[in-house]
């Protein structure tokens, strides 16, 4: 089911992604946002940690956050879907769905917003915005 | 200036916190927010992983979220302030003030609900509403 | 290449795992060997966080080590191939060899202990001494 | 107790240190060994991702390992202090004494390497050396 072109990416939970009460530990989620979203934007040929040197902007991320609907716990196998939640002119936020056996786990989302060097609003690259228009579109609860 | 009782915790940004564009790396406050959070309900007695046999409710996070101001970097030293965002009949919300040289950095929240073991909805229990409320009443921007 | 059943995994490093320096830090090679290790043992039918209650016996970690040959950096491909280093009647050790395009990056062990639950010294289980000698046998350097 | 000046450092262990099984997780010692290490540095005037422009030499870790003594849980306070336990012409070994109530409950170490930026060996830069010198010297068992 993993296919990081699509934005897609499962895995299975690990000890360590646990904490003493059985359940997935409620950060690690971040992590796998994080290795989704940069992981499908490499895929494509973008370095997230080099967007300015490659497109010209900076990109900020300005908020991140999870909806917790049912627990997970150690072995569960995770699919975590990247959507796209919003886009304007000079920010966009990503929706992460995971989901276990097709049943919604965690909503999470990162909102990103482009800036010039010298800390001004600029517009979404035309390549980044192409390419975050191929992702499926969400509604993002969080 | 940390003092855990008063819901504050000071802490050091290592190289372990920082990714690699040199700052730090976002999903850090969560586990910063979780340890302030954790360490002053254990500094009034109460244990967060034996609520349920402790205080006869579960207690479920049901979201978390940051929105980040301004970027902090290795050996930056941070102060993480818990307050209280919004309490009701059967969950709360607390804000995590982190701050550098009383700057804002980033602003977090972690949101729970109470339950019963079937999980219908429960109230907050006294004992933990009384300790809430001794917390500052924060606005939370998340 | 991943192919759990046999103690080898497969996986990109993200900017998660990376530190300010631009290499991978130095102690996520061990949440991987632990990914790797207890996946191997559940694809088997054995949970490690379990194992007193399903095989009888305590298993305690006595060390882990980490050798560090060539650095690796965001992106890279990497595999982790659990082998066995060492077994003796009450103890055994695994050894991860960390590989891009099979060239070694990083050689891991873990070294595991029965014990009774009045924590002396047990034999290792039948089941599980015939699982690790599936695994390939490996001369770890740590 | 806490001195990172003198290569020490006390904290308390959170749900996100420790495992499904209750107690800290095997690889987070690593992560406060660098936490221990680097910032003891920082507070003689160093920093360790810099110490090619500082010092002029690469400083490479080469490997890294930790004996486990005794068990850990949640809330329970620990305290690291750092020690020589090797030197010599272009290497050096740091241990690291976990206690609790000046119990052990595990040894970690670190090992480095220097290097020229052609990666021939180079000898340990004096300031560093003398530094290494304040600590206390450990017997590591690793």
């Amino acid at each position: 089911m993993s296919d990081i072109a699509e934005g897609r990416m499962s895995f299975s939970l690990s000890y360590g992604d646990c904490d003493m009460v059985g359940i997935a530990y409620f950060d690690i989620y971040y992590r796998w946002m994080e290795r989704t979203y940069t992981g499908w934007l490499y895929s494509h040929g973008l370095r997230s940690g080099q967007i300015r040197e490659d497109l010209g902007v900076l990109i900020a991320g300005v908020s991140s956050g999870c909806d917790y609907h049912a627990p997970a716990t150690v072995f569960d196998e995770l699919t975590c879907q990247a959507g796209l939640a919003r886009m304007s002119t000079s920010s966009y936020r990503i929706e992460f769905g995971f989901t276990r056996d097709d049943q919604p786990i965690t909503t999470g989302q990162m909102t990103f917003a482009c800036r010039t060097p010298e800390w001004a609003k600029a517009p979404v690259p035309d390549r980044l915005a192409e390419l975050l228009g191929t992702l499926p579109v969400r509604q993002v609860s969080v």
